[in-house]
């Protein structure tokens, strides 16, 4: 998407020098706006394990550009067993995330079939490429699919703004571009369909307010940022015409885990006739899990993201102060299931379906 | 309650000394415990409108000892005047808050038949202790109402923890004591009832993280902080027994205004069985009103409020950091309405009713 009407993506090889990868280093946003550029496995290692990228279809692009760049120090005779090890590295990274390990392996399986040094460093590097283009592909489809439904909004209101609210950020900065829950949004700005974003804070890592705000601001999409508490209000009020959230993991029957606080959304959603949206690509389906509430495990974060926060001194430096005292027990549990009878759709790369195994079978007939 | 074992209220008359007012300056909380002494009613003012003291009943409280300490600075022939001027200038600094009009106007009724400054002063002095006393007697019985909703859930629990969870502060520091949503639970801690309270943030002004858990932990009840997104998760766990809020607004009907995010938290319990009580003064009722959502005004609260989060620099000091950048619009609804059809009942110092007109009127016979 767009910065400042130049066009980005999350991630990319530097133009004229095919062994530096660059990425932009969300640490900082939106306080700073970071071009870092890595040279090596070692420097990818490090940017995906203290999340200078972050998110699952980016991940992945990061994993399989780490391989690449593996590649090029290898040496000729040992590159095998060296990229093999990389490989592995790379995988202890960020060790749950699916799209990592998927984006090593397929290089690993290259590897196999690779003769030479020189001919694994050609294919990884368009293993690489493709990897980061698939992944804005699946998202640039997840967003026409959802484009219909705010086109159908936009219709319906007689081409008055549609409010809608996301919360977290599943927005192009997780990917390489579009987004999920963005990526329907996008479509309908640039299309000149009148939109506009209430930004959940998202409270405790603020994703909301530092990434989704900044990246909606950045390719000039009217937004709000709000407290988390405030969306019922909103929605009491007819304020917000459709949510459309991310998701980490969907159930075979719909049930989604996503950022905690999602599933209050869409209890409020649903006492207020608000169409719901989850936006996913089918990756994000874990095909053997049925009941979302009992079976997905829910990670406990550190207590650190909650007593917490960094921001701008009146000096302008960046500073983190701590708002609870340590004295006090803290628990910060990273992600809620919202039950599918509370969600009225899924969007995915291959189109929308309910969110039941009827209607998601009939999409995705081989997993089945 | 108890700070450290020892007894405070939220407002006192120094011990010694009948000319000097010292309140808990509840601004710094819980980075900086600091009691404040004032010596008139510029600093009572100044401290009402700058919210050293905030909260419905401890607003009544300080404007009773505001007008008291008016009297002291009057002179005796013009005292009428002086003093019906001072109340002017109170009522003028939080022109919204109920309790501080109704503190004022009981000390104007009673200006109205003294005949000396003398006796003005001593019976202000006297109607001030007794606003204060009586704040605290209403909560307390509040307290002992919602104390045997507590017991019976520790009952059926075999005497396991009881676990209460809150949103914003409806605790002591609003009060002169006990609080609101609070009184039931130091009641029933002081009695032994193992009880622990899952304290909402509150954003954005983060009154839970900051106020209610400061004095759950001074008094030494056991609790932990939780972003406001938590509470839909823990209950969707069986990890919420009951959650009691405090109220800003209650009309005849029983829909409740209360901190924003109050009305997500209530959806969050209807949906998982979780009983939902609203603690409140009688005078929070607004009679005249029926429907809570169309009827009711909803503040908006400054942007600052939003934008900008107090907390402690590595160093120790103080300091504010901006969280989201100026380039972002924001929202900040003060409120919402929580519908009567989700609360399960209203805890009053009359007694618990439900949260319907029916049932209010059994109580409140005299309103109707």
């Amino acid at each position: 998407m767009k910065i400042n009407n130049q066009h980005f993506r999350t991630i990319w090889l530097k133009p004229g020098d095919s062994g530096i990868v660059q990425i932009i280093d969300q640490r900082k946003l939106p306080f700073e706006f970071i071009i870092e550029e890595l040279h090596n496995l070692g420097e990818m290692s490090v940017a995906i394990k203290d999340m200078h990228v972050r998110g699952a279809g980016l991940i992945g692009a990061a994993a399989g550009y780490g391989m690449y760049l593996a590649s090029l120090e290898a040496g000729d005779i040992t590159f095998k067993d060296e990229v093999f090890k990389s490989g592995k590295l790379l995988k202890a990274t960020r060790p749950t995330a699916v799209n990592l390990q998927w984006a090593v392996n397929r290089h690993l399986e290259l590897l196999r079939n690779c003769i030479s040094l020189e001919e694994f460093r050609d294919k990884s590097l368009h293993l690489a490429n493709a990897i980061a283009d698939e992944d804005a592909a699946m998202c640039r489809s997840i967003g026409d699919h959802g484009l219909k439904v705010i086109e159908n909004l936009s219709k319906k209101k007689l081409g008055e703004t549609v409010n809608i609210l996301t919360h977290c950020n599943a927005g192009w900065l997780a990917f390489t571009d579009y987004g999920s829950a963005t990526a329907p949004i996008y479509l309908a700005h640039d299309k000149g369909i009148k939109v506009h974003v209430w930004v959940d804070e998202t409270r405790p890592r603020n994703q909301g307010a530092r990434l989704t705000a900044w990246e909606l601001g950045s390719h000039g999409v009217p937004h709000t940022v709000i407290p988390d508490n405030a969306g019922g209000h909103l929605m009491q009020h007819g304020l917000v015409d459709i949510v459309i959230t991310g998701a980490d993991r969907v159930t075979n029957s719909g049930d989604a885990a996503n950022k905690i606080g999602t599933y209050l959304k869409a209890l409020a959603a649903k006492d207020n006739q608000v169409p719901f949206y989850v936006a996913l690509p089918s990756s994000t389906f874990d095909w053997a899990m049925t009941d979302g509430i009992r079976e997905i495990p829910i990670e406990q974060r550190d207590a650190h993201e909650m007593k917490f926060m960094e921001g701008v001194l009146q000096d302008g430096s960046i500073a983190e102060i701590q708002i609870i005292p340590d004295r006090h027990a803290v628990e910060n549990y990273g992600f809620d299931v919202t039950p599918a009878r509370l969600i009225t759709g899924l969007i995915t790369e291959r189109g929308i379906c309910q969110a039941n195994q009827e209607s998601i079978r009939k999409l995705f007939t081989e997993k089945y």
